[in-house]
């Protein structure tokens, strides 16, 4: 789920669904492309829903990116690089979804967009957004809750789409499809997670991983992590404990695709989040169903 | 786990240990780089344990192969066929192991051979052995069952090595270095199961998958599945039924490298495998501990 931190009350018009930013993230490769096979099933009464492929070459091999990751490359850098032939694929695609979707922070922008992904970790379904500053994907994210279309938590990322260079358009978030017509969005409390540093796997001198996730932290995403808690644990059987001097909350552990990142997990700290506004939505003509 | 369907009694000397076989699967690649690291771990008294990495290209990759699935690579077809500059790294590989610890069914092969691999399914621990024919691979199974190092089960592929061309020499079974030594195998009742065939998944005609693996069947390898029981669910939402007639065990469902290979789940027959015969080991001097 990608938003942008800017708030605005006129309706919205048009929609974007990606699936396969990440060449081997299965379950939005799929969804894009039977959306594609029937775009009706994505038809609204009031705005339109185009679905598309994020990185074709990827999803063709089954990898995360041919060149280099697409998701994170979304940056004004890359962007507006000058354009050269030895750049690598996904530099060149990356604008031309900038230019088909966006440009980022233009007007003509298309006025929110999902991106769906898959982890290896054991995160459940996760609503990820850019920036808490962005109240209607808040209320969104709480209502798909209370709606119960996900089992998930909600996720805050620190970073900022255009300063990591994910996907997300610098345009107004507005509310999913997924949502009832005309939801009145209550004030919300919603429990949050918000990411604040990386772990890297412990390491011989020679860069080499030296220590595998320890198997009582495997799995234990979105719990706490006290100091003292084991976290690693060497291929000789010795245990590495948390040093940290606060508990925080875990998540992507032994995510597959961050072992190239340094990844082992990411370090997050816990909020309530509480907003006292209410939103109520346009009333919304009856979505046609032909 | 591998071994060969000859039985015999003269002793041990020489047992390898693969890891990275597929190049992204990575608890053998970092066992087998820690065993590198630290070989005195693998040494025991009357034998001899040597471990390697069986793809070091896709291992840097991360990737299951670079031109071929090296674990289909291992047929006499491939090894014997007329060395050629434009053969897929894997053959050259196959043949590079097939020579360094092999070759197959000679006299200078080593006498057993552990591949170590991951799965995505959800398999736990799981011993792979290509022939109910193997007395001692069986009786080890049944005796690591027993002694708890595996909370698994015991699975029989119905293709010999030989014919899919998995790394297995033809080579006699011998006793794992994980068994204590002077070790008596009590007569075996084990539960294995046998691959019987294969399913793939519901396709449209120009070839690309129209259903996911239906969410209750997801994670159920070796529960029986039974004539009418939902294995697939289209992308529309439309349950899809299985047609057999007898109930089978699927296990691999969902594995992530069977795309490719057309493989929702494998087909499998549930056995008890019963042997009366004692085998008692040589007894064994105790392992150096230095």
């Amino acid at each position: 789920l990608c938003s942008s931190p800017s708030n605005r009350s006129r309706p919205l018009s048009r929609v974007a669904v990606s699936g396969g930013t990440h060449g081997n993230e299965m379950s939005g490769i799929y969804l894009a492309k039977h959306w594609l096979r029937n775009p009706m099933e994505l038809r609204r009464g009031s705005f339109a829903v185009t679905p598309f492929l994020g990185n074709p070459r990827a999803i063709e091999k089954c990898v995360r990116y041919v060149g280099r990751d697409l998701n994170r490359t979304f940056t004004t850098e890359f962007l507006s690089s000058a354009e050269a032939e030895d750049k690598p694929y996904e530099v060149v695609r990356a604008r031309e979804i900038n230019q088909t979707y966006g440009p980022k922070g233009s007007a003509q922008a298309f006025d929110f967009m999902f991106d769906l992904h898959n982890t290896t970790a054991n995160m459940g379904a996760c609503l990820i957004v850019d920036s808490e500053e962005s109240l209607l994907p808040m209320h969104m994210c709480e209502a798909l809750l209370q709606y119960k279309y996900f089992e998930g938590v909600t996720f805050l990322s620190s970073h900022s789409g255009g300063r990591q260079g994910s996907l997300p358009m610098q345009c107004p978030p507005i509310l999913s499809p997924l949502c009832p017509i005309g939801t009145v969005f209550p004030a919300f409390e919603i429990e949050a997670y918000k990411i604040t540093g990386r772990m890297d796997y412990p390491r011989y001198p020679d860069g080499e991983i030296s220590a595998m996730v320890h198997p009582k932290l495997q799995d234990k995403d979105f719990l706490p992590m006290n100091p003292g808690d084991p976290i690693f644990q060497t291929f000789s059987g010795e245990e590495i404990l948390y040093e940290g001097d606060t508990t925080i909350y875990p998540a992507f552990i032994n995510e597959a695709a961050y072992y190239e990142k340094k990844v082992a997990f990411a370090k997050m700290e816990k909020h309530i989040l509480f907003n006292s506004l209410k939103i109520l939505l346009h009333p919304l003509p009856a979505p046609r169903m032909d």
